[in-house]
């Protein structure tokens, strides 16, 4: 008898065919004998019907209104699935964000939650019923409702999970797992069947979509035991778990991609303390997340200066840094939105060198020129031409997973 | 400068470009000095795709789910006006049922508001902004979401009126205001200009669908003069208001008449004490609202009793009543749904007689024959067949209204 969370994207209760099925499926964890509380999503196209109504009658839709707008989403698909059980003869109770007092910071459109009320639920999981709990939003201190952003449900779900100490956070989703690559792209790549937090969290920030970034920090911080599954079947997920020991065995665990950035360049900036600083404070201030940056060894006094920016706020950051070129008195700005990010992520990176190296040797050989690097503990991604990004996942993951777990171990 | 409490229909923001043209109302108001709060309902046809969604996923819809799921309608249809608002340069906030803790009983789909805290509304307009509050919708003290029942944001809308002590509701529809009778069928009924509260409870009980009864009842006990009008234009409608000396000096406001309801009849039954209440507690018992009811002079012993059930409750109702029948020895049960009900109302019949019995001459001149009587002290109300609704309705307007204000003068 343990107690779990399970979390159900929009595709999972995209139709009233599909809640009844989610119901079932909640129906039969009850009757093993377990305690749910399920945490879903709005129904599939239901956040993009909203938003085209508020674009229809504002052109510039106010922050906390569309948040007010956005709610109502997971609220339909909690009654609707609070009802299916109840009409299965499963006891059931839906719980939205203020019933629950999931409160977050006042930053509309993607806050973040800081405490969840445990009692509410509880209470009704220990009499007997099925707990419901809309995902993806909140309320604030003054009672306003916020919603969490982009896969907020997933965060929601393992928020959830820790505050009632849930023995599992289960995610349904519309893939059977954490894979080693795309499988859309790298035919030969296989589910995880455990990986740990810090994997995670790179792979998602690093354009894998499984799992939302701030739902993987959570589960570390909390100790939450993740388990990624597909609805479709009873198939295990993947376990994303607390490093264990053994994990270090394997060299990498992943290779990720991304195509959501773009990359500037300033030519020919003259090299004086506090160049970087000029030249981002005013993009970060604008809320613009700068992922990777590198400046050229100076020459003569003068260096470049390349960084990346997500690709929808490409146009706003090019702006920005065309006047400041002219104020720092750079020979001139370049830029390229056809490149790619690959990546390989895995804890044995840590006791095991020469990784970087095998992975510069495998894009060499493939005559993919590498434009920028960059290294964490357990990762190396390099930028490269958009139009080699398939290839490059192709060859990595040959290289380094499947004849890899070998070569990492000799 | 006063305060105005605006109430919007599902009709007036059935679309964005709907949403927007109130929006303007709204604006102008505020332009004129006034500090406004607008109710809104549901966007017309939402409540209806969201039960349809409901009847998908279970047979019988949970009812506290139900509202959960219907609460929805209103939070769209104020978080878009209030978008629209600041679109346009007018600053506005939006308002759920729990946010400014619209209380009410635990009675799932047709709670009762039992007070509101109007302290937010009111520091949101003082500080020069506009109010969008959500109608039909409230909370009980666990915090569970409740609605009002059809016509429930008409009584959000008083409610709030008399919280705030607004100077005036007005009540936006799609008909200009309260008229003499149903100008479909009686094309020479005119829009009153004034009605009292009594004689507006009367017809909204006897079939007139302007008002929801609930609101014009807060609205006499709080005293809270109501406006009812058009959105589409800027003429005044009707006022609805306490009730002064000359209003009685017309002797009937208004013709009414209710095709919704079905009489039942048990024949030959033994006239001993208690009977109707026998017959008609089980009745009580399932929620079912019992309007007319007579009783023939007993013969030898024996009675007829016939009494009238809204239509929709006519099959149940007339299940249970076969049922005692059997029992009490009754001869057998009739019953015909095909009847109306007409009704006169006025102020003016407290101080001058004749009018019922003008009216009873009236339609025995069409040959319409009275199958039930019933009266307060400012309506009659008789049974006939629903065939001469029309006719009747007509004919009582013409010498009751058009050619009644001479005669109760004379």
């Amino acid at each position: 008898m343990a107690l779990i969370v399970q979390k159900y994207g929009g595709t999972s209760v995209g139709d009233p065919t599909r809640i009844r099925a989610v119901a079932e499926r909640v129906a039969a964890t009850r009757r093993e004998g377990n305690d749910v509380i399920v945490v879903v999503s709005a129904m599939a196209g239901e956040t993009n019907r909203l938003l085209e109504l508020a674009g229809n009658v504002a052109e510039r839709p106010d922050a906390r209104e569309t948040d007010v707008l956005l709610a109502t989403g997971e609220q339909v698909s909690v009654a609707l699935l609070a009802m299916a059980l109840q009409d299965m003869g499963v006891r059931a109770q839906s719980f939205l964000g203020h019933q629950i007092r999931i409160s977050t910071d006042s930053v509309f459109g993607r806050a973040r939650i800081k405490s969840i009320d445990a009692d509410a639920m509880l209470q009704v999981v220990r009499g007997g019923a099925v707990a419901v709990v809309a995902g993806f939003q909140g309320v604030d201190e003054d009672a306003n409702i916020t919603t969490l952003g982009r896969g907020g449900s997933d965060t929601s779900a393992v928020a959830v999970a820790a505050a009632v100490k849930a023995d599992v956070c289960e995610i349904y989703t519309d893939v059977a797992g954490v894979y080693t690559s795309d499988p859309r792209i790298c035919p030969s790549a296989r589910k995880l069947a455990r990986i740990a937090y810090d994997e995670m969290l790179e792979l998602a920030s690093l354009g894998a979509k499984v799992l939302q970034i701030r739902s993987v920090e959570f589960a570390k911080r909390y100790g939450v035991p993740v388990h990624v599954r597909t609805s479709f079947s009873d198939e295990p997920g993947t376990w994303v778990v607390q490093e264990e020991s053994s994990m270090e065995d394997v060299l990498v665990t992943g290779v990720a991609h991304d195509l959501n950035e773009a990359k500037i360049t300033l030519l020919h900036v003259p090299d004086r303390p506090g160049l970087a600083a000029k030249i981002l404070s005013p993009i970060a201030d604008a809320h613009i997340v700068v992922d990777m940056i590198i400046q050229n060894a100076s020459e003569d006094g003068f260096t470049d200066l390349t960084f990346t920016v997500p690709r929808t706020d490409y146009q706003k950051a090019l702006g920005m840094v065309k006047e400041v070129a002219a104020e720092i008195g750079a020979r001139g700005v370049t830029s390229d939105t056809s490149i790619a990010k690959v990546s390989v992520v895995g804890l044995g990176m840590r006791s095991h060198a020469g990784v970087a190296a095998r992975m510069f040797q495998v894009l060499a050989q493939e005559g993919i020129n590498i434009q920028m690097i960059s290294t964490s503990e357990i990762k190396v991604s390099a930028v490269i031409d958009a139009k080699y990004a398939e290839l490059a996942v192709r060859v990595l993951h040959q290289a380094l997973i499947e004849e890899g777990v070998q070569e990492g171990a000799a």
